[in-house]
């Protein structure tokens, strides 16, 4: 069992000395550390990983120990999570399975430390593959009329089951501010496009109209402005003036599940650290 | 010695062998044929070459009949080129070396049937390299406010040379509309973003701005909207958040160099056929 | 309804011309044609697909017709398909599941035009998969030993179920000669590695043991010579010296899943043609 | 100006706190640190670069210190280099340019800390190169049966201008073990394949036959193995059936030379530390 740590601060001589002084002095074997100062803006950016077993402070006063000791005195944000704790992950999707397959087809071989107790969607469709999975599907039938009241319904099943972040799996409906506050920086997004090139609605579209020579899909942190959250991961293919829009859409959903599947895996290792509109991916 | 045919037309069905039928019969021996069908719009386009050495109609004459005998007939768009004639390129540059000396390089290890006879730019700091090479390298200092007779003395410069096309090797001036109509689809640009992603000044500066996680390059045929003509080609490179903005400006430059350099190639290779915004390449 | 032919003879002057005459002239639109001459050694190569409504010949009697009208002229290698002809296709696995999981989720979602009536497996495994997507699953339980009475038993499955073609998602067992012999070019493997690089057994700890900075996969066609058949399709990802086998294992899977699909893709377009021991893939 | 710390040792709790306490207390600020355990091997890998304007030690003794105090008692090896000792590198050329010219293009742009004082030569074809940029080129004429003779005239000219690493860009020459022997991890060379795919010669030609969808290049250290040493970097390219072995050449090219430069830069940067036979190349 491990403890992570991610921080940032005002840069200074000595920090990373300090923090692995901590962890060190304390009893705790360092497995990981990854580090970086954003000299532009004079930011210290680190990640941490520790073993647990050893270490002398217990596990539910390290955050504060943490606090006292050093981030007040290093004006820090920071962030301890323990590895002994499974995240828990919902997917919403809508009609499109490619992205969902993805995901469960990475679960059921056990490629990640997450659980995946509940599924929802706006429509009834692939109500089969969480059958296929044996996963609760719930359908939620939201529109843009009764938005309040069917995410009202949506809170209560991702209380009920605990849900930690929320994967939007080629979900076709905009979230409401409310919803998005709920889970900062634990909503993540898959948009079929090389953001921020083709912000909106029916990317492929706008990219056959442009006649551009690669395409893109973007997984991002969902924000209150549309296809404007924190980059988590990109990746482009290249097509040519042969293919048509549907041409398109079939490439990019090799696109879509690879780039959502990678922003997904680097979320459940808490490697990514979310500062002002960007992410620092750590390795 | 070959003639190559490029054409689009409204699609019909016995298009390809009518033509090549025509260039057979003739005695032509065809040696690459690419073709391709748009059928969401109904367009049919193709690039044939052919060997010359026998064929029955003479070079000069080989446009004229092509009119009476199909171009009309088909409502053909068309245009043939004969590899018997060297083209003749000139590069615009202002302050920065790297696709300047990646094309001359090029050139002087003879990759392209092409002939460089003129380097204009509005600097005189990359003088040297055209010392380097024997290539006339003549200082046009153009600005906002000489223009019109700042650009007399360029038109002046590429008909005495016999110019047949212009690559802006980050050149870092904006043509006038007089400029680019001489010498539509004839003027090719690379822009330092995956566009339309970016478009305008300082691209790299907001990719580093919006987070991205990859940077682009786009080479594009000259139009009078600024960034927007036909795009002929685009690659990326991985960037990570450890990347300041000059990291993103010198591992730009590998890619502006390369997707500038694949542009012209096909260029100078007749690979290109532009119709409305979009270019079609042929394989 | 479309029929597809590809082939390739000796090359010479005029054959595009003579099979595109023949084709319009009896009533059939060419919607796609792809061709290209190896001038090294003298070939010809054609991609021809064209409508049968209006096509003058029946279609049981086209194969006849340009055997006896051009094939023997011409010294010509051909076959002709129909697309009304929906292909079977049989999945080989063995314990891994996300190359199976991922050509099932493609054939679910309506990806491809083909039906798979039939999973065998020398492990009971992934049965579960085989229920998941109602498709049947049986367990033949090859070993170095029984290899002989086993594949008769499958040999009689895929008869039974009338497949065309099968593809190999990380089986592990070596098929024999004979095997191999009924399916020529009908067998489609993906190696983890890239090919001719990494041969055999365990191609991840070689390559970790190499110290290679890029890992791949190769899809082929199954000959004789183990990983030497026709290769159809490659890829690769990069990695870094932080990467365990079981790291390059893991990032090998997507690579795995991809490449192996887009040949089967291929495949099953019939844009596929085998000529020694290489591929000609048409656009 | 900085000190660069590249050390390994057996992996054991509390080595990056020592470390790096060691540089703060003695009044180094850490500007970089990237660290890595290599779990499977049990060892620690570190990089840790430092301003030294108030660094308490004495440049001259720093080595010494770190020696006596750390390096002992962790049973580690460490190199110690200081950014003020700006590196001299050797190229060495054959008759094809396109790396030479992109290493040239860079240093001219001054994208590197380096210098070129010396370009050698078994050919005098590129000696208008040297006098293009005004860099020494002198022609050795190596061949088989004088190598001893006119390798000691290279090492000759190397000690004469100090050469800290060589560059064999395209060279055409095997070195001798004597040669490979006195500049340990400090001679590069570019492969033109995907190593260990096609060692030794033609592997262009190699990859033709094969059949291949990619073709790569590889950068590694030369040790007394052909084609066998430490990998630094590797990349590749997609190409087609429809490519002669004169365009897979050509297409080469564009990969040799950013392989190679990339490999340069890691190894001016001081970013690269070898182990057994692989390279860690550190952020």
């Amino acid at each position: 069992m491990t403890a992570i740590l991610r921080m940032h601060c005002p840069d200074c001589p000595g920090i990373i000395s300090v923090i692995t002084e901590f962890i060190t002095s304390n009893g705790g074997n360092i497995i990981n550390l990854d580090q970086y100062v954003d000299h532009s803006n004079g930011v210290f950016y680190m990640r941490v990983e520790w073993e647990l077993d050893k270490f002398a402070i217990p596990r539910e006063k390290i955050r504060d120990y943490f606090e006292t000791l050093y981030a007040r005195r290093y004006d820090m944000w920071f962030h301890i999570s323990f590895t002994s704790h499974r995240q828990k992950m919902a997917i919403f999707v809508s009609k499109m399975s490619h992205c969902l397959y993805d995901l469960l087809a990475r679960y059921t071989a056990g490629e990640w430390d997450v659980e995946i107790p509940l599924i929802i969607s706006n429509h009834p469709d692939l109500e089969i593959v969480g059958r296929q999975f044996g996963i609760p599907f719930e359908v939620v039938p939201v529109t843009r009329d009764n938005k309040a009241e069917m995410e009202a319904r949506e809170f209560e099943l991702l209380d009920r089951y605990g849900i930690d972040f929320i994967v939007l799996a080629r979900y076709m409906q905009v979230l409401s501010e409310d919803f998005i506050a709920r889970y900062p920086n634990r909503i993540i997004n898959i948009h079929h496009s090389f953001l921020p090139a083709f912000v909106g609605a029916k990317p492929y579209h706008q990219a056959y109209e442009r006649g551009v020579k690669l395409i893109g899909a973007t997984s991002h942190y969902v924000t209150a402005d549309l296809d404007a959250g924190p980059i988590i991961e990109q990746d482009i293919a290249r097509i040519s003036h042969k293919d048509s829009v549907s041409e398109l859409v079939k490439k990019g959903r090799d696109l879509e599940k690879i780039v959502l599947s990678r922003a997904v895996g680097a979320h459940i290792a808490r490697k990514i650290l979310t500062h002002g509109n960007k992410t620092v991916i750590f390795s």
